[in-house]
């Protein structure tokens, strides 16, 4: 079942934060950001996300693969080469793909006893 | 009132997760994950759903219908063939129909006491 | 400070529900669902929105307004003509415009103790 | 790793919405509404930002900028030139820019002890 013409090349996520601190009980609770890529496509999609700062260049590119209809999930906390994404730091995403990919934004924010989730399909570029 | 020209025919949720357990009262407040499809035109809507994982091959196409000008909010937690969704798992979608349609995805989490909502247009592709 | 090329004319909501019960207390606490419209042009709009459900035919068009360089809210939960749009059940929009028009759906669900809040652009299409 | 070819040069919001009260602590809990806008081009970007409302005429341009390859959160609740933005009124907001960027928007709504959060990249329109 593969799907080569779903997707787009480039993708953009204008919204970027990780509390540093959380409340929750168990990992699926400590406060993070996720970028959900779908790789529908029969080859592997090697991909690169460059961060944007307010006050500092960008860094990157943090290079991740994706193996033919495949999806993963990746957390920025991760994220460590070229360096860590820092917490209570805005920051921003573009996400760039040799194949077409689907990217959706999610951030779990547990700073407060009450959890607050959110996600949004990213802008989406490119062929 | 049908409108044949408002949709597309192929859709991806890049961002798919059952969470394996609830703490609300009720089926309403059970954790679930939504497809909410229109089906504008005048014709039946043929849908097939294929699921993406992180380390198997996809699962699918997972039939639906859904008649001319009617609405359908199908859970992807009730969907069984050809299998059950699996939970606490990671997936993505995609949805293909051979008219028009428009997606949107929505996820209630009750796993804390403290519901979370999400919900956002599906993306879009296809004539 | 008219605005004649942003927004499209056509626009879709696939999910839409209004909560019968709320918990929250004051008029902004109640359980609603909102189209915010907005109007950017330098001619009135004339809107028409239709419902769409599960299980019976198609209502509407409910008919709007909304004045040049203008944003309106409304809440699905005030539209009466030509009916009341039913609680505790699942159903799509479509917006049509004669003008373009940019419209955002919300929803604040107030049935348990904690809120629930969710936003997304609608679907769009049309010139 | 300038970026020149991803955003629009015009944005919507047509939901916008500061409440008036908050009960988190900590100035990243005061209920505020934020355009994330990222610049990702090789060239300073030059954005006005116009505010619309339900019963009277569109303010601005508030008079934004964004350096080469950076991002930059913009609070509506800091906003005041050429005035304030109103507390408990509805309005929408067009972002234009001289180069390609993207926006999203988000709001914390922390009036009652409950947060919610919600996030959707803005609707995007433009070369």
């Amino acid at each position: 079942m593969p799907n080569n013409n779903i997707g787009r090349t480039r993708w953009a996520i204008a919204e970027g934060y990780i509390p540093g601190s959380s409340t929750g009980e168990g990992s699926a609770f400590v406060s993070h950001e996720t970028a959900c890529i779908l790789n529908a496509t029969d080859r592997e999609a090697h991909i690169e996300i460059t961060l944007y700062f307010t006050d500092r260049d960008p860094v990157g590119p943090y290079k991740l693969s994706v193996a033919p209809q495949r999806t993963q999930h990746f957390r920025f906390n991760d994220l460590d080469d070229p360096e860590p994404v820092p917490r209570d730091t805005s920051y921003a995403s573009v996400v760039e793909s040799d194949v077409p990919i689907v990217v959706q934004h999610t951030r779990l924010d547990s700073r407060q006893s009450e959890l607050a989730l959110l996600s949004t399909v990213a802008y989406a570029e490119g062929e």
